[in-house]
């Protein structure tokens, strides 16, 4: 088994490559070989088998080819300029999250019309191919309408994966990524990135900002779901997608006193008490337009699971972020 | 005014400059300037404004920005592989239907980027953006599951619109065509050509096959309404539209049975009896997949009108092909 991760130096990639040493196998067969990619040089894991780590920019010519000349079985195509920079970026974010994605599918193509080849390409979209106007339960069965370039290039990108699979260049799955919370590290700038630190500083003692009201609800999944969730895109059976070959990830529809809630429980009134209510009528703007919840009957008819209770995907943080040890 | 056609040659494109060189008018304004281009060059049509006409490939660098360098006020984008060709032929539907579009809407943004510049576009998308699994009746809220590499290039046509749009890059406007019925000039090898076939040969008195059962239903339009619909977006208000630039036209959902009925009421029973039933699975098979039926009450809240009735859609074919003179 052949395995590339394009995208493989960022948080779900770094995680995503972890999990596949950890499990040493794939589609019921010995992971031999890894080639990660990314921007910037992915960390060599500590792995037994071969492991290639290049730095590359997708977008440039021959870089797709030179990825796939090793014909891998399974590809995870993660790669992506984040949502900010591909709207403060025009050219760049088209540049890496179409050109790139196209290159890296044409590649494919290309190997194939060589010798037969069809790997199974995993395709990380997001919710945010969703937008206004939105019913309050979304189904797969809705239109896109991105309200971002990043959310449009990630559209398009499933437009590409559902007719390279139908044509049989490639055997691809895609996953709606929901928004992932607990992410670990630093604070950052993300209009989402509250999601997160209210949660993960109060865990470790330290103060975080909530910029919107308790009654905002959003769509969530622990890192580790999603990790789970590229996984299973890796090995199922992908024939009885048809030609919907991109499938919202379930995820846990909960709102911001859901997760205080749910922090109270785990680390107690003090933790809760760590977040300051900080109104910024900006994020608040950004976030009115989110989607809030899902119909994810599909996915979960395709194995897919993700947690339950913002309880859950708490112990999930402490467990792989804070080595188990719950904070007193 | 100052007009550009991208798509003049086509039997669509001829219709709508000989509708707006009758109009003189678009959007209140007299028209002064016409560039037709396609990739034969346009007839020259007789018109007392200037009228330029050109034979370029849209995929080819540089095609975009001469035809966007006399800054058109209204461009109207019809030109593409059309979906036999772009199945035949990969690369080239997607270097003319993806490449071209995204060349024609990027000279759009970089003459914007010289000084301000944001004309209306109009593009014509299709209802073979929509591809089974599908509802009975389809809404504009529907997902794009395209069944081709045609619909494929178009939904993500539509994408790009809706993005160039919402960076106010250009003023877009996105219509799905119907199947259009009653297709003037020869019978053609396309899988739908029937739809026109069996009525409009009967009317000059030759025979038809059709392939189907006449149970089989559809949605329609004929192509004076096809102009209609172009010439409408074009002076719409698009603010309302939202983040949905794209609106499924409206049309008439008839059976095969409906079409023979009102050939029979308006051409009489003997232009009935032309019609042959010869049965072809493999027509038959694709055509189970295509969409019957929508629900355009978006595109008619727009102010989007279609015919009622076959026997509307004959008669405008009598009036505009035939020159008026309903055969005995």
């Amino acid at each position: 088994m052949n395995i590339l991760v394009v995208g493989a130096a960022g948080m779900l990639g770094r995680k995503l490559v972890a999990a596949l040493i950890q499990r040493a196998a794939l589609r019921g067969r010995r992971i031999e070989t890894l080639t990660l990619a990314d921007i910037v040089e992915p960390q060599r894991p500590d792995f037994g088998g071969r492991v290639e780590t290049v730095a590359v920019d997708l977008a440039a010519p021959e870089t797709a080819a030179r990825l796939v000349a090793s014909r891998p079985d399974v590809i995870f195509h993660l790669a992506a300029v984040v949502s900010g920079e591909a709207e403060a970026d025009f050219d760049k974010g088209y540049q890496v999250n179409l050109d790139g994605t196209r290159s890296l599918f044409e590649a494919v193509r290309r190997a194939g019309a060589a010798a037969p080849y069809c790997p199974r390409v995993v395709f990380t979209s997001s919710i945010v191919v969703f937008g206004e106007p939105l019913p309050e339960v979304i189904a797969d069965s809705h239109c896109l309408t991105p309200l971002t370039s990043y959310g449009t290039q990630k559209a398009i990108g499933e437009l590409l994966l559902a007719d390279y699979s139908r044509r049989d260049f490639l055997d691809g799955v895609g996953i709606r990524l929901p928004t992932i919370s607990i992410r670990p590290g630093k604070p950052n700038k993300a209009a989402s990135g509250f999601f997160s630190s209210i949660l993960r500083e109060p865990l470790i003692g330290r103060e975080a900002v909530l910029p919107v009201a308790e009654t905002v609800r959003h769509w969530f999944a622990s890192p580790r779901a999603a990790v789970d969730f590229m996984l299973h895109a890796a090995e199922l059976d992908s024939a009885p997608l048809g030609s919907q070959r991109t499938i919202t990830m379930p995820g846990l529809s909960a709102t911001v006193a859901d997760q205080i809630e749910a922090l109270r429980r785990v680390a107690g009134e003090g933790a809760a008490r760590l977040i300051r209510r900080e109104p910024n009528p900006v994020i608040a703007g950004i976030i009115a337009g989110w989607p809030r919840s899902f119909d994810a009957r599909r996915a979960e008819a395709f194995g897919f699971r993700a947690e339950k209770s913002f309880d859950d995907i708490i112990r999930v943080h402490i467990e792989d972020e804070l080595s188990g040890v719950e904070p007193a």
